[in-house]
């Protein structure tokens, strides 16, 4: 696994499974964590955020339509059909807590994190590219109602 | 321009009027900043990077398939027709240039920032989504070859 032991997996694992538990009453089940080697994200709905520090890299959460409406109906309490703004702003919001959990968990290893805001790219035929010369750290997770799967892309800093 | 005086603008402007003209001797010329209140970029290719320090946000590029092409045919010297990875690569690269030399000369105003590795996004219908309470700055560019545009979101330090 290169430089992607347990000390990056674990910390991410927790986060998903808690963010979505306590914001959204879902339950995520991790999957077998992967190095991705296509070094892209596809997803209905993909936020992303950039972290400096002890390395360069970036956090990304691409979720499947099905998941990420189950997601926001849950967490706001009211039935969404279709990916919009509420949508849009709710990934925002889970990819900052996933991303600022996980950092907690980092930082009590001495690991320690700053994160950009949030961005969140829709579009059913989307793409993100990971740009990095390290191995993408993938980790998947399956809910009842869709797949998500997080992405760990770090580089050394300059 | 809220707190987007010219602090923030110039030091985009000249970033990539220099990269550009440098780096694949393409003249950009820049149009008239303005404040992005759809708080969305959408293009054909869109390179973005996490920026932490001053303040958190991210700096994205979003540019037209004619004008990325004829961009990266001039960079490498040799005729693109289509968004492939080495296309993706290089605006990676381009964007961690634009995003380096703006860093440099927001130091130089005392305003110092950390970046995240790059990632892009493709696909033709895809909308990066800007979450942040702040104003958004676009700075549109046009090539003779088609239109780019840079995107400052900036957030406070939590």
């Amino acid at each position: 696994m290169s430089r992607y032991d347990v000390r990056y997996i674990n910390p991410f694992l927790l986060a998903v499974v808690d963010v979505l538990g306590t914001m959204a009453m879902v339950q995520a089940t991790p999957g077998k964590p992967y190095i991705n080697t296509a070094r892209t994200s596809t997803g209905d709905v993909t936020g992303l955020i950039g972290i400096t520090g002890h390395a360069r890299g970036v956090i990304s959460l691409s979720l499947d339509e099905k998941c990420i409406l189950a997601i926001v109906s849950n967490m706001l309490g009211e039935s969404f059909t279709k990916i919009n703004e509420d949508i849009v702003d709710a990934v925002g919001e889970l990819t900052n807590m996933i991303a600022g959990q996980a950092r907690v968990h980092l930082a009590n290893d001495g690991l320690n994190f700053q994160a950009s805001t949030p961005s969140v790219i829709t579009g059913k035929n989307h793409t993100l590219n990971h740009i990095s010369k390290q191995p993408i750290l993938s980790i998947p997770f399956t809910t009842p109602d869709g797949n998500l799967v997080v992405e760990i892309s770090l580089s050394d800093n300059e």
